[in-house]
């Protein structure tokens, strides 16, 4: 009855991981059946465990749609090949069955041989160059025309997530996006893990970095202080923002207001809605936020803390900013570069209140950075796993709790 | 042109609350005209305004309608007379053009006297004692046969609600619905309150009650140790939950989870959703959560502080229950008997983390209560304003979060 | 090293179901080994999978644990022996090792005899019937002293849920609550059922009953057309609801308005809020619903459709309710009884916006029930989720968009 | 006591706008007291109302701050005088006490004479042509040095709102952010006024046209063939969307699915993630959007309907675009400036399902613009409320149930 077969190859923590069970599920709804050989499992967590799976489908354009279905969870094809390439048509466009990838660990084999993916991210492709036996990620508009793009799914090969070895909340795959967990356990967790990466850099500062990405309502529901505090003490080296946020804090520390309502007040300070423009009006005066913290006109607050401890900010703009302060990338590719250059050495990811931030920033990370996605809305966690940053652990709870409690957590005494 | 008139007066803040505004726009939207006359308003915040309104309209019975529109807000027909009633039918039956009432402080008219309608709340009836002069509001459930019911609109007044005296959160009108407002303000000034009343309660402990409001949230979130910390300190007088807050609370003591889930350990126990029911059928088989503490079997948490403490519980059943607990009131109408009889003296509300039991709450207390309704869902404290509940300022935060913060800045130190 | 060894057994659908890899899981994380033994694979969807799995842990109360873990999975101890049973202690008491039951169909072995457990629902007991031979389940609340309950978890077997057979969606895994998800896919789905399950109640009307449980927001948002339409079509047999839904629908036909709100001319009616009590007094004055509709006083609508089609309906009480009308069941656990003796039968569940009615009616219902889970708000079918009722699938859109585009899917001109 | 005082005029619907009750308040609150002197009620709708007010206040600093707290209300000082102005300092800054504008229609007093500011939104400020005699608003980072920017508050008046002479569903000041009102009269009350819209627009094609902003949960949750039909129909002059609504629709036309997403067969379709870079590359590869309509590489949805009725489409970037599209303007600043181009001859506006596009757009419309806002998360609404564009009707309910909802309305027969 099948008309075609192949043999494919799965390996490492395929059980725990649930590999092994979607992998056999996809033949099965694809209309193809399976043998079972050579399957052993490992008998303790840290050991890997190995199946060959004999793929049958009653066509060889069915099988070769259950391979092309079943490869993006780390099933290689075992009768293996090189990777196929094209040269990408022109500026910007890739050739058209170039391959797209996860934001997993990837190899392509290239005369026989496995070499790594540098630069892993989800939704790009991968250029080749033969001639240093290198292959590394490409987004599709920064393809320049005549670069070797792989092509098809021969010759490639995606290694899946192994659990961490840490007993830590990362490390669970129950559904984490609840309002009706306790938040503790999750904050204690970062924590813990802020502290070791904060030792950690100072013999590597290159490797280490925590990112934040948030958005404005950090300061609007009150957070300012307490992530000023964990960027004075050394906890983040990497700030993923907008104007807003920016504006938001900068007026806190001209004003006191955030978009005008009175953040110790506690309501509305009349005609404060202008002290946003006049915030942003002012910093493009003196040329910039560096400008301004090192005359000293702002002494206090998130910017001037990223200024101060060398973080590395990033502010990229939308339609909905007004000014926008100097330093802001305005250019959305422009600012998408910019953060993809400050990934590396990110070893833990806080995407606070900020669904924009929150997605860009997800399909930038690699799935071996542990991500933590806090935001009052249950939908915008829930967006993030439907977008494929699976890993990331979903905290539903304002931005300014969630800040503070990580905060006191690491010593913060307010 | 107009065929009818009526001169009505209306007094108060009418100018800060814009009630005044509303009076007018009502009389122009249902085809009305009206003139002002002796217009007096209170040149400072204290004093009172006061407005004589001719209304006109092309018939009687949109004259009618207008007057019937425009009373709840306070305006009262000066050609004063009596108020009408007529005897309930039957048992748990009103007249038909029964008076029903706002949650405002409402006068009625006897025998040419204003007396004051004794358990104001929202959406019941008004009951006369014609012997003793006096009135007092009844529900329809409650109401029997022969009982002199309060109809039409005549000889009835409500008292528009005063701005409080003291700055804070409760005073002012606009929207606080947010998450994109800072929250330490409105919960220093519901720590504010809380100090003072307990003060006040030392001398008079029948007024200045404190009435929590709460769901199981609270317990999942992790905010059970803030709780119970308020109540130890004295801050909390009277709590109104479910089955499920008080279950989960005691699941904390005997097995440290709350539904199976780990609150220190922050993962699924194995086997842990049974320790919810083991919980109801131990308390069930010691006799009640009384007995439960007095014999030791538990000796921490929310529930041990109230029983320790005296504070005042109504637990209300309902169909999602498992067991239920000894003490839950599971018919509800009895429930909120249970709960309008603890109503007197509360002097402020936090309905925090439960839909049903906020609208619930919402529905017995009289307007003049300073109300907080805390929830991670925006569309709750939305909901308890569409349904009256003006005075609630709302907070989109965690349960945890918020019981968390406010004992902090009553001095928990954790 | 391993002190302690047990055999357990799995089969059913366990590859497809993930329920191979969890149970594995578990055994490694709580600290045992494995074998897999005797493994076979259903090659085609329909055959069942089996695996032997001989568990390895360092102590015997370890082992314990875990064969307790991975027995909701549907892993049965080898080693076979009738179940354990004891007396209720009182009325009202389980006996302190009471097995307590998910929702899965359940066996348990009597005298060497697997007997199926009849009635089964999640988080109750096992009663037994010795001198019959049967098994049927209990909720604690209804348990008699002297009653012969089920402990332990030795001769207790819990079939894993099958994958339907046919290709709807309710036969996919993939997390199913999502707002980004195409709604109408899943709609097109649960009309065909109902089309084919109206087809079938006309041979058997005592199987294939369609419940629906929804809240007032079916009425307020304007669902009501749609919603009498399905009744009068014969779509629905069963209903769940609370006063206020059928307050609000009565409301409609006497007044055009929901809690003072004009259905048809999209604003507040003056006064309208009275609508709400004027309405529920006047059902309560003839003396309740069934009355109104054979009188001619209410002729059209939700609750009128249930009296002309003969449809089930339970009227489930709560402390948020005003009258309450006649027929609400106003004790919770009276109501609950009510629910589950409405359940036999049903073969498709709709759980439209209202979250107290969504959950209640999950815990009583079998997981072979299709449920879907409709509301505006995504943590809705997510709690539903975790409290269990995993077969649910959330569509997150409003009740009225939702039963239009059902009802129009079914055949409604409007 | 009063060391200060001045007097100003307040006219307009200052009664039904609840205008009148705000100032008079905002004076108390502040510290001032008044005289109302002259109050002249307008006796019907049509009439204005006027009202002089002597505004004192116990210092001339906290007069100054009364007087400008209300001038957004419209109160302009009595004492006339011409505006003040300065020039620019540099390119793209402001003078320090530059005027900071609301989105109501205002006037300038230059040389005694009252002229309009010419393309009002919201947060900009005003250049004076002292030559042409006339003024317009001018976004801080297009400002040129040396123009002449108005500033402070003097000889500046801002025009209150009028209620909408129609009778729908804009003219009710009512919070209109709720889940539990019924959505059909709001969208009734649109689609009559895109009927009347469209019908003008055939006399008057500059004028009446209707901006639609999306996002892609349109696409997404099944809204495609309706939005399409309402393009098709003329009822949509003026597209707001970014690279993925556009991406997905594409997606549609080439795949059938939308992220992967079966739109029809509603589950995931295999490898389907990547079918959304497939369909960039393949636009990129032939040059854009209206090409692939051009040469029938597309033939249907919402783009190819755009492209065929000549709509005006405004893409914007951002930071998580694929891509992007060919005509994606990923410079924020460029994007936000072609959509302000856009803006002129708008006469309603439907913000869908968009947080960004949502606030960015209303940002840029003049309060006169009717604006519905629908999500089916409640806060986005209030969000948009919160940021001034208070005239926004909010809808609750998913982006495809509103447009299916809209376009039968209409006459769509699906």
């Amino acid at each position: 009855m099948s008309a075609a077969q192949e043999t494919v190859v799965l390996q490492g923590h395929i059980i725990d991981s649930l590999i092994l069970a979607k992998v056999l599920d996809t033949i099965l709804m694809m209309g193809g059946t399976f043998d079972l050989k050579d399957m052993r499992i490992g008998a303790t967590r840290d050991e890997l465990s190995r199946a060959r799976i004999l793929v049958r489908a009653p066509s060889i354009p069915i099988l070769a749609e259950i391979v092309q279905a079943i490869q993006p969870h780390g099933a290689s094809v075992e009768r293996e090949a090189d990777c196929e390439y094209q040269p990408a048509p022109s500026d910007g466009v890739l050739p058209d069955g170039f391959y797209s990838t996860t934001h997993l660990a990837t190899q392509v084999r290239v005369e026989a041989e496995w070499i790594d993916v540098a630069g892993i991210e989800m939704d790009v492709a991968i250029v080749l160059d033969p001639i240093r036996n290198s292959a590394r990620t490409v987004p599709m508009g920064e393809v320049r025309k005549g670069e070797l793009i792989v092509t098809g799914r021969e010759g490639i090969r995606v290694i899946p997530l192994e659990r961490p070895r840490e007993r830590d909340v990362f490390g669970f795959m129950e559904s984490l996006v609840s309002a009706e967990r306790p938040h503790h356990p999750v904050i204690a967790d970062v924590a813990r893990r802020m502290l070791a990466m904060r030792e950690a850099g100072r013999h590597n500062p290159s490797r280490s970095k925590v990112l934040l990405a948030g958005g404005p309502a950090i300061i609007h529901a009150g957070g300012r202080d307490a992530l000023t505090w964990l960027i004075d003490s050394g906890f983040i080296q990497v700030l993923f923002c907008g104007n807003a946020l920016a504006a938001h804090d900068l007026e806190a520390a001209f004003y006191g207001t955030s978009l005008g309502y009175g953040l110790t007040a506690g309501r509305t300070v009349p005609h404060g809605h202008e002290h946003h423009l006049r915030t942003i009006n002012r910093i493009r005066a003196i040329g910039g936020i560096r400008q301004a913290v090192e005359t000293g006109m702002i002494k206090s607050g998130v910017m001037t803390a990223c200024v101060e401890r060398g973080v590395h900010v990033v502010m990229a703009g939308t339609i909905r900013d007004d000014g926008p302060l100097p330093g802001v990338i305005t250019d959305s590719v422009a600012a998408q570069r910019a953060m993809r250059a400050a990934i590396p050495g990110v070893g833990l990811a806080l995407l606070v209140a900020s669904t924009l931030h929150a997605v860009a920033t997800g399909n930038l990370l690699p799935a071996t950075v542990p991500t933590v996605c806090v935001d009052v809305n249950p939908a915008v966690p829930t967006k993030l796993a439907d977008r494929g940053t699976f890993q990331a652990v979903g905290l539903v709870m304002d931005a300014a709790s969630f800040l503070k409690e990580l905060a006191r957590e690491l010593g913060w005494s307010r």
